[in-house]
């Protein structure tokens, strides 16, 4: 297993492995030709950036069977997804804000994220699993209120394609393997998310290859596969964690 | 006035301004430093391609007086929209195909396209105003069985993202008044479609600065301002023409 991560560090961009406590550098790209150059560096030199930067940012709404079956919702058979903005993309430790004069309720969303490697268009299912890359944390911050602020138009693109409101990272694993892994979400050190992938109602290759019918997916592109139970408000001043095994810990302050 | 394309010519690609039947190619960045630099050639040399490759493209839904009294919708207050898949875009005379497996509706929808010259966030009237680098024509095609498809959510991003969905252009116009232009569609010859743009519910400046509340948008963002009646299916093998006098016409052929 690899995690890759993106960081600042003496006014530089770069990316590498985190290894421990230590990154070691890479040059090339990362979906194609990375290898390893110069020495490794103490994590705590670096700032982590977040570790992709999306061209198509996907969410999946109801993908989890216990928060379909709260909710009285049937499974469905292709994946319901709106797009995020990729400007809506922060890393770790970032703030997230909500837009200015809006002043309802912001939800946090734990999820996993596929970060796609290859370019895909009608894939099959073989063809879509390899064509994931790795794995990473993904909140999926929503503006609960602005989503039904109209009766006659859900709101999904600006609900959650604000600015600040796609906290990616810490990290992206490769190697790990999705449907063992638990999503917990904690605000300010509570757990109030804490659900199994396994509980996936679409599981990856299938999502990737489903998507794939419909946009050409390329090296880059991220997809949150939805979330399950828990997802609750946050309030001005708390401190918000996504941490999935194996991957790490994504922390992001809520501004209010 | 000024027409900006986008071209392939000799294997290269390219960007200038369209004079006539001839292209001046340009150097530099088309929102920053754009200048004149060889001699003129031909357009009948060159093969068009979209004007712009937009990083965010926000579509509006109801945003036309006429539509929405002949729909029963109230007039929104700020700027209803969905995102479309930046891999949705295509050039003039390139083909609109429906995704895979899909045999539903898709219909056309002709749109006055507003590119972004400038960063702006949170900006106010005047700000997004001077932000609206030019105008271009969108066909904002959409998978009509797709949107309502599954009964629990509308499905915005999927039936207007997919690949070839995006048509725009031929040129993006500057110095063009948006407020006296007509939108018109033709279907094999036929017109569809054909509305004052005055008719628009939220204007551009305003659409800008109160999505400029949410999103950050940058140089080359592409903007669709909604449609208005007479929105219909294609057929295989149709062509489908969206034309704004002082922009051009923007053919395509469906390619069912």
């Amino acid at each position: 297993m690899t995690l890759w991560v993106r960081y600042a560090r003496n006014g530089m961009e770069g990316f590498g492995t985190l290894e421990g406590d230590a990154i070691q550098p890479h040059t090339g790209d990362l979906f194609a030709t990375a290898a390893p150059e110069g020495a490794p560096f103490p994590l705590a030199e670096a700032t982590l950036l977040p570790p992709i930067r999306p061209t198509i940012f996907i969410g999946l709404w109801n993908n989890f069977a216990e928060a379909a079956t709260k909710q009285g919702l049937s499974h469905p058979e292709s994946p319901l997804f709106f797009l995020k903005s990729p400007r809506s993309i922060v890393g770790p430790d970032a703030t997230i804000a909500p837009p200015p004069g809006y002043t309802g309720r912001v939800i946090y969303e734990g999820e996993l994220g596929l970060v796609i490697g290859k370019r895909v268009s009608n894939a099959t299912e073989e063809e879509a699993a390899a064509a994931i890359f790795g794995l990473t944390c993904v909140n999926d911050v929503t503006a609960l209120d602005t989503l039904t602020a109209d009766p006659s138009f859900p709101q999904w693109a600006r609900a959650k394609g604000a600015d600040s409101f796609g906290p990616v990272g810490p990290a992206i694993a490769t190697g790990l393997d999705w449907s063992a892994l638990r999503v917990k979400v904690s605000l300010n050190g509570r757990v109030r998310q804490d659900y199994p992938t396994s509980d996936m109602i679409l599981p990856p290759a299938r999502i990737v290859s489903l998507l794939s019918r419909d946009i050409t997916l390329e090296p880059g592109d991220l997809i949150a596969c939805g979330t399950s139970v828990g997802a609750l408000p946050m309030r001005p001043g708390m401190t918000v964690e996504v941490t999935i095994e194996g991957i790490g810990t994504l922390r992001n302050l809520f501004g209010g």
